[in-house]
């Protein structure tokens, strides 16, 4: 069976799984977090077979470790099956109880997505994660991992899938490509795929965005700013940029420029900059900057300010005031977190209220923004844009709703010619 | 200015318009409304005008109805906006307050979703009303209404713009786009436009979703279903199914497929086919009805059950159990609104459970699928995407959500080595 024929069974099945009910959702995890301890020394076979060709390739250590699905990574995994099964059910939530007449009852009622198409990097744990998220949510996933994790994911795949079957989940909900080539078709698959969730390089993301109809959540840039007020704590403000800058450089929610209200620039940025060399941050920044502190590369021009680094890089630039960091941030940025350092709340409030980002953060680090850090368990992806969900996506996000009316073989007639009126009361 | 550049500035005053206290927008309204009342000659002036123009043409008479603007269609708009300011405020609702750790505050509130474009069809009173939804929620927006109402149109739009100017929102928060090829360059503008809700024929709508990035909310098909179940009142089912056809054939929400459960099928469907014929619509079908009752046209082969027909033709069907019901829905239908006629609670439920559409009704017409009829006070659309809204589009749908999180000079490294735990406590 090809990939489109397969992913129409499971747009025909995904009502099916839609209809589980929590206890069976939460006992097929169940189910599924002991067969993947059983099976473990299979996992860990084939991921070093995985690892040695991916030595061989002469991939960066950094990959390789990301590669690696050791015991630490499987109990990683276990530990987050568990917390799934503790969180709430995210379907059948009813948002909206309304009586619109006697006898003429509106809900609206959390239900899940249908067919959601994961497109993830080389962890395998992540795999395990995303089928645990769909799965918890009444979604059927298509999952197409990195091919350097290939053998790793077919074994993690192989596990998960037989033993959701077998704890009475339809046969249908999970399937895994492969295949690079298949990507191409999966996107053109816009009549049964719902949701396409890429996670990867901005590139690849971009790629992604370019090439299908399918609605895409997730994010290509991660441009975030912290902006430090004039009436910031300048002595804390440097721990924390360098918590935001160097903690995960690479990660999306890292910082890439920091904005410096022109009142404390001369006292703050020559410490600054001193706490950044010592930790292996490279400058940049414009003339302006150039003349406080020592700024590494050519001078920044204003487009540059649209750059996301994604490395121990940092930029810098003066601002005159509050409304020009705010003006700074809606044009580069890439509308996904971004701080205020200050003490003045009528400030930190004025920003908040016209930053337009999915995180919008007073006094803590860019880093925060994360499905875990925010208790949703574990998130498929952080969405930039602003349409179902923005910022981390949880449960929540792989939810939509559907509105369920009872009448008493009631007719619309006898309201639109005004014998019978709506008396809309919620409950 | 043309129009990308107008878009652009407007994008740029996007977060002011967020911004903007309820208080500030409801004022707007309310002064709106008093200047559209002293300015209403100037509207039936041009609305004359048009009507000229449109007679002129030859247009047919119902669309002449749906163009003309006259003291009723003022008054419809006027309450439509005493309704809006009445409604509770969408924005700034927090849907999510937990504290991560002592001094670490999560907040997840409801904001604008910034630039809508709404492309909307031959009435005059659409573009009251969909100014007035934006406004309300905080948006900006670019109408394009259709040429045959220009003249009305441009008069309703220089009165709201101009008085939403004067109430003190931002002046760019409005504009309106008349020429058709500009749609086309509306269409491109998606790092500016945030989401497109087009309203108009099936092809379109279809049109726009091909030829966009942009989000687009909204239908091209509303082919909906009544499921006439074995448990179902017969008698009340032929003027349910009456409402739901020819109470307002060319609406989405119109019934297009009746399906008959092969028990009753022989008891119902010759009263059926008389009530049907008595009230001027033509039934269609295939071989197995035709031998019940007289049917219209060429038999129905698979194929054709994918049809909207909008207009006073019924399309019916036998199946064997609620099942084939719902397989059909799921198969055909356009996910939309469907309905199950029945005594039998337990077969609603199985119908409700998987139904796959935004509108799932036992024992009403699917004509109730409608933004005013749920109470929303008005809707932009009605949405068959299950990404974001779904249904009847009011001003929830017209909002997306922000993360705030403040901290105390927070770092995430004393959380990502175990120094610090979160506690996860929802207020």
């Amino acid at each position: 069976m090809n990939v489109s024929q397969a992913v129409h069974e499971m747009k025909l099945a995904a009502p099916q799984m839609a209809a589980t009910s929590a206890e069976e959702r939460n006992r097929a995890l169940k189910y599924i977090t002991q067969e993947l301890i059983a099976a473990k020394d299979e996992f860990f076979a084939a991921n070093a077979e995985d690892l040695k060709k991916a030595e061989e390739s002469g991939l960066k250590a950094s990959i390789l470790g990301r590669l690696k699905f050791n015991e630490n990574k499987l109990n990683a995994c276990i530990e987050g099956y568990q917390g799934l099964w503790a969180l709430e059910d995210p379907v059948g939530k009813v948002s909206l109880k309304r009586e619109l007449d006697d006898g003429l009852m509106l809900k609206r009622i959390s239900v899940p997505i249908g067919v959601i198409g994961v497109i993830f990097e080389a962890r395998p744990d992540a795999l395990v994660q995303i089928a645990g998220l769909c799965i918890k949510s009444g979604n059927c996933a298509i999952l197409k991992g990195g091919k350097e994790a290939a053998a790793t994911n077919r074994a993690l795949f192989d596990v998960i899938k037989r033993a959701a079957t077998e704890a009475g989940l339809p046969e249908q909900a999970l399937l895994m490509v492969s295949a690079h080539e298949e990507i191409d078709e999966l996107l053109k698959l816009d009549q049964d795929v719902d949701l396409i969730i890429p996670r990867g390089s901005n590139a690849f993301v971009r790629y992604i965005m370019d090439h299908t109809k399918i609605p895409v959540l997730g994010h290509a840039d991660g441009i975030c700013h912290i902006y430090v007020d004039r009436a910031a704590d300048l002595t804390d403000a440097i721990p924390l940029i360098l918590d935001a800058k160097t903690q995960y450089p690479s990660a999306c929610n890292a910082v890439e420029t920091v904005l410096v209200h022109r009142s404390v620039a001369g006292a703050f940025l020559p410490d600054l900059s001193k706490a950044l060399k010592a930790a292996g941050v490279s400058i940049r920044g414009d003339k302006e900057v150039s003349e406080l502190i020592p700024v590494d590369g050519e001078l920044l021009k204003e487009e540059d300010y649209h750059k996301e680094y994604g490395d121990s890089i940092l930029a810098i630039r003066i601002v005159n005031d509050i409304d020009e960091a705010i003006a700074h941030i809606n044009r580069y940025g890439s509308h996904h977190t971004d701080a205020i350092l200050t003490d003045d709340d009528a400030a930190a409030e004025r920003f908040e209220a016209l930053v337009d980002s999915a995180g919008v953060y007073h006094n803590c680090s860019t880093r925060f923004s994360d499905g875990f850090r925010y208790g949703f368990g574990a998130e498929v992806g952080i969405s930039t844009g602003k349409i179902h969900a923005r910022g981390p996506v949880g449960l929540d996000g792989l939810t939509t709703s559907k509105y369920v009316l009872t009448g008493r073989m009631t007719c619309v007639r006898d309201y639109a010619e005004g014998i019978q009126k709506f008396h809309f009361r919620d409950l």
